[in-house]
């Protein structure tokens, strides 16, 4: 059910672009559950400029490499859930790539079941679809 | 009010990529209610290998012309209508284009009215707007 | 917090896309509070066709030149603090660049301030991380 959406800057070509797309989708397999085949995500590279970061908001600096990666999922998962999430992303991004922990910036949306259509128009989370 | 944000391969070129923007909003308007000339909506061509997908997904097979629509609009819309929105563009998709109706993949996000400006600067569906 | 998006037209190239985002910025921290070194925008260039706009709702008439701006930010903030962002952002825009009032839509979409990290992969706005 997750929508990924990773920003990048173009310098960052694959393979680190493939790994951090991988890297998202594990740690959502491994933290909040999500089917290993249920994988939705959207790549945009952008030239220099075009993202826009601070060099530097609570103590944590920020480079010119600066990944943005925003992942639209169904709500109710838990703060602890959450954290790990974060963790298991920026913890497997720092070890693989050569992009820093310090710049890989996450933000979850949360939309119900019912807003998620996987293909053929259907609604699969609803909850009447579910119940059936 | 509706935001509608499309994610295509380049492979899809006009006049696939219009019949795909023409076919959401005239959903929209049939399925929510949504006003004809309350249209905005932004597509975003990637290159291949930046539009990542599982091959299958609740026995749903997607192939490299899967296209994202990503609608953010006003809360309060029920299940069937969600459920006829999905079918409505879906449908007309795989009717008017060579996209196969698995290929389509839709998400909604609900964000209430005051959180809309058409223009100028105001918060034209924000209840005090629209009660004066 | 806020994550903010600017979708333009790629005929505005800086410095006027620089100024939009140096308004939206600027105009959060003012209505929003937002601290000034909470800066997190990225901006996408679309070609001609690929923002699509109707020529006029609710009176107001849009041109080739319409840009879309959506911030995700944490909830709660009042209708008057997000009028006042919408005015803001606007008049700063329409005086200081040749992009008209009119051609300026702003959404706003709210998330909670467990849904963020903002680098090293903590949840530096959760409940649990500010009681410590």
């Amino acid at each position: 059910m997750p929508l990924v959406r990773i920003h990048l800057p173009e310098a960052i070509s694959p393979p680190f672009s493939t790994v951090i797309s991988d890297v998202v989708h594990q740690a959502l397999v491994d933290s909040f559950n999500v089917p290993p085949d249920d994988r939705f995500q959207v790549i945009t590279r952008h030239a220099e400029g075009d993202i826009v970061c601070a060099e530097e908001f609570l103590g944590i600096r920020h480079s010119a490499r600066v990944v943005f990666v925003q992942i639209v999922c169904a709500p109710g998962r838990t703060v602890d859930m959450k954290q790990a999430l974060y963790a298991r992303i920026v913890g497997q991004v720092a070890a693989r790539t050569s992009i820093s922990a310090c710049d890989v910036i996450i933000n979850l949306v949360e939309s119900s079941r019912e807003n998620w259509s996987f293909g053929n128009g259907l609604a699969q989370m609803a909850p009447s679809a579910i119940d059936r």
